[in-house]
């Protein structure tokens, strides 16, 4: 079992949005030194981190943005698409079910759970709400292997121990709660105050300047 | 100016939380390399991320956790509190103003903005919507230096520009859209797209194991 920095596959994802642009602007060949500044990282890291899964590129010359970009979804898992349910149809849910972007990398909430009455047998923007007691059941008939949970911190717990029993393989969780699961599955906390904490440097620290990749952000 | 790439500050956040959790523990002296296994990435990283800030610890001996803490809030800027402006008060704008994690690290959305008047004029858990048109004078009055941007990404450069007008320093943006601001704005664009790649990544690459940083995500 190789371990791998989240980072890794963070830059990889970036990688991937910056090549889609380029492919999109008909820029065909790109050098790791600017595939790099378009992402925010020196050149070395391009290479260090591709380095991971095999060869790419032509030394001296550079990648093939199209090959590259495909490289990349396959190693990232965007080559094919995921079945996702998300429990929790609060605020935060609601805004998930309709997000465009999971589409769009190729990932299908097809179902969403919550224990309120008045939501479960709705449709929330095209994707039925259903019983949590339904959970076990829907999952395994879908061929549901991820989860996103989006309800309120002192539920998660509970409803992580359903999703394993479940059989879910990984779970991203929005809930501000340290989760229990077992080594088998794949648990990915996401902490929006990072973003914030990211801006409040910059503003702390006028003499540094972000590597910009605003222009590569959808 | 020095350029520093995102993930640097990325990463001295999650120094920053495995640091308040050792505290919390009573655990005052880490190497940097079980701060680096603790935050998922390797000691060297951690050495080299703090260089770039001046000298901290003590070599072939460690950091003091509390110590470091309150160095790496300095540098990050949460050492302080923040004025944050909200605007698009819709599902996802409502489940950040009650976002209890960016009180926890420092940021306070004090006020809200959306064009809806039926929102204009109410409270959302105690955070005043207000009309888009009061933006310039309310951002001034209030000191409000970071603004949230979650409105539909075809309405997000309009945004943009009033708050740029308005002065606002930094923006994170959650619309999914490609926005052009002056160079002395700062802006951070989410995609939470990149964290379900995390997922399927892992997924596809059962041979690949994460540094699981879970226990520190709160």
């Amino acid at each position: 079992m190789r371990k791998i920095p989240d980072m890794v596959i963070r830059r990889l994802s970036i990688y991937l949005r910056v090549l889609s642009t380029l492919v999109e602007k008909g820029i065909n060949l790109v050098s790791s030194e600017e595939l790099g500044r378009l992402s925010g990282c020196p050149g070395t890291q391009v290479r260090k981190d591709l380095a991971h899964f095999g060869q790419f590129g032509t030394r001296g010359v550079g990648y093939n943005s199209t090959e590259l970009r495909s490289e990349i979804s396959k190693i990232l898992g965007t080559d094919r698409r995921w079945n996702v349910a998300l429990i929790g149809v609060g605020h935060l849910g609601t805004a998930l079910l309709v997000h465009e972007r999971f589409k769009k990398h190729g990932f299908d909430i097809i179902v969403g759970f919550d224990v309120d009455k008045s939501k479960v047998g709705r449709k929330f923007h095209g994707v039925e709400i259903k019983d949590v007691s339904e959970l076990k059941e829907v999952m395994s008939e879908k061929e549901i292997r991820i989860a996103i949970i989006t309800v309120p911190a002192q539920s998660a717990q509970a409803i992580a121990d359903l999703l394993v029993d479940a059989g879910v393989e990984a779970i991203l969780n929005f809930a501000p709660a340290n989760l229990s699961v077992p080594q088998n599955v794949i648990l990915k906390n996401v902490d929006l105050s990072l973003e914030l904490e990211g801006l409040s440097f910059f503003l702390t620290h006028k003499d540094f300047q972000s590597f910009n990749v605003a222009e590569f952000a959808s």
